[in-house]
């Protein structure tokens, strides 16, 4: 079981988080809880490391925002303790979870199971901390990244061979998309781990990627679920009904009926930069792309345009809306390698992606998608797909009405 | 160099450190700096801890506490980073400070100052968490109670062989008295550790009992310096000196020209108990403080007076003012054991003690003390001695007459 930062956010909310976890030992079931920090406490923890040295060492800004989780993972303990349970914390170190030496956003390398599974055994509560873990080499506690605690109950759920791995966070499951803007969305029993990562990487921040790789590496059977349901009144987990609350991700081929688009994902926070007239010569892709992934920055679509005169062409693409003002500065410093050009750029679009493993088997998705957007006098910036997702870039004002639109067609609208 | 909570209480405060200790490194100094939690962080975590689960198992609430010195040490790390200089933060298990299994109130046993040690040879400074340490059997958190910080940076420093080990406090020193009651009072070149033993046991908190018995077994010079002072207006650290600043702990035989009477000190948190009416036969007094001594009640000063008829007798002591109710309780349900008896108690008690390593080969000094008291009609309750210490328990409300009156007798006075 899995319990982020808002689940966490008040010694009451924690005091909830420990009765979510006395149903399902009182079930019969063995129990390993990750916790997140205390909503607030890591950003004022990364506040104080700011203050104290804006180009921070990322080993002491671990040091610093590890201590978050150790609070947490500690009132848990107390809490269920209170009520009863036998239960123990455990730092990252203590277990050990060894990590990669990036400091910061290391990667889990290996996590040894065996001192978790023999106090689970015994009928105790482990209760670890999330998003951290420690560098074997240099025995320093290294910090997965912000979201990281999805990952770290992954990986926990998988080296202590957990048949399920619970995540609850402040949704009650993964919906066909967001129903703040589609209140006909309706929430998906199951969803395969493939359609998960699209969904992710499309905007839908349910789940940390990697967490949703891991699972679907190592087939962990991993559900979505809401902390804020009255702990009384969900049912224990039971390995024959894990359907009936949340979402479960699972591998595609456990998804019997599947519909050919599952969901609707958009993400407003994109931005697009157009580049005109630059010489249309070979290599001319590789000097503008090769500064920018040297910068780290993940462009996502591209569209080249041959321009009229054959001599010079236009290129469009997309990145991050936040790493709009850094591409601008990269590419500006790279016009020496690149030539003369002129920069275009808007954070006025969106993207908005349809999603299905149904499309593998399944031609005319992606006309389908353009007819009705066309049918509304939508325009379509770029297109960039996937064997089971197809994304369009629009105009921003547009966003919601071809998501409402998209919904509709494909047969996702619930009552 | 060790600095507390209020030194470190915000990252501007915890920058003032770092100058300190820039002022020491550049003077090539090799430095550790031990550091306590951000003032009202521990009072956070322990209410916290509580409101989880009020009675709380000790090694949780060691998990939780023990954060705050992780942060305030990281966030130190980057401040003298920041500065130019080359840091890292040490966590209690990282070093490892080993410690009893005594959660809450642990012991160090051992600390192993090899890598810390290395560490300050080559140039850089090692920044490490007070108050905690690891229990090795478990590989859990320890901490070293209320205050530990102080023991653990005598233990550091001994550890790493230093040549003295600097406490920073919000006092510029030890004084003959309160100076806030006694503007006149003095402040202390140097003391001995016997002294600030006794100093520390009649009501002057200036260092941790347990660090100055440490620094006195070890002979470790410890000094006690302001943090509050303008780190450049400080000279740094050079072994001829040490007398110059602050007020320096030594061994008795360091102190050449001696007084009889090094200062007064005073402790007004007294509690005073007296059972009536008791019977006088053999065993009496076991019945009356095992029980006391089995519930951990720390009782300090005892009178007992042969009553009139010869077949009862009172006996009088004295308690912490906070252990008063607690100490009531015990005796009463020692009542079946005791016999019957009459109960008194007040807590309008102070204590007042004349200290100084003179004493042991001067004469007299009670006999002055006692007249000093009674020339200005104060009546003494209880009277306890050691061999460089008079104590007399008065009624409150003469407490600051008394202490004046005995630091112009003894010679304390300065301008």
């Amino acid at each position: 079981m899995k319990f982020g930062g808002t689940s966490v956010a008040t010694v009451d909310r924690i005091r909830n988080v420990a009765r979510h976890v006395k149903r399902e030992h009182d079930a019969g079931n063995q129990v390993a809880v990750i916790v997140s920090a205390m909503a607030g406490t890591t950003n004022q923890l990364v506040e104080w490391v700011r203050e104290a040295n804006p180009s921070f060492d990322r080993r002491e800004y671990d040091a610093v925002v590890a201590s978050g989780e150790q609070i947490s993972a500690g009132l848990l303990a107390l809490c269920l303790q209170g009520m009863g349970l036998k239960a123990r914390s455990w730092q990252g170190w203590q277990i050990p979870i060894k990590t990669s030496a990036a400091h910061r956003s290391a990667r889990i390398v290996d996590i040894d199971g065996q001192a978790l599974r023999a106090q689970m055994d015994s009928g105790e509560v482990a209760v670890v901390t999330g998003f951290q873990g420690i560098c074997p080499e240099t025995q320093r506690i290294a910090t997965l990244g912000r979201g990281g605690s999805d990952t770290s109950a992954v990986a926990i759920a998988i080296a202590v061979k957990a048949d399920v791995c619970d995540i609850y966070t402040d949704v009650d499951g993964v919906y066909t998309t967001d129903p703040r803007l589609v209140p006909k969305a309706q929430r998906l029993k199951k969803v395969s781990f493939e359609e998960m990562l699209e969904m992710a990487s499309s905007g839908s921040k349910v789940l940390q990627t990697r967490s949703v790789e891991l699972a679907m590496v190592h087939d962990m059977k991993t559900r979505v679920l809401s902390s804020f349901v009255d702990p009384d009144k969900m049912p224990a987990v039971s390995i024959d009904t894990l359907e009936e609350t949340g979402t479960l991700l699972c591998g595609e081929d456990e998804i019997v009926e599947s519909q050919v688009v599952s969901g609707i994902a958009f993400a407003k926070d994109e931005a697009k930069i157009t580049i005109l007239g630059v010489a249309d010569k070979p290599g001319v892709a590789s000097r503008i792309f090769g500064p920018l992934a040297d910068a780290s920055i993940n462009v996502d679509m591209i569209v080249q345009n041959v321009s009229a005169d054959g001599k010079t062409t236009d290129m469009t693409f997309t990145v991050g809306a936040s790493e709009l003002p850094h591409t601008l500065e990269v590419l500006n410093a790279a016009k020496a390698d690149i030539g003369e050009f002129e920069l275009l750029s808007s954070d006025d679009v969106a993207k908005v992606s349809v999603i299905g493993v149904g499309m593998r088997s399944h031609a005319g998705v992606a006309a389908q998608m353009f007819k009705e957007l066309s049918d509304k006098g939508i325009n379509i910036i770029a297109i960039s797909t996937s064997e089971i997702k197809i994304s369009v870039l629009i105009d921003t004002d547009y966003a919601e009405l071809a998501v409402r639109t998209l919904h509709t067609a494909f047969g996702l609208d619930g009552d």
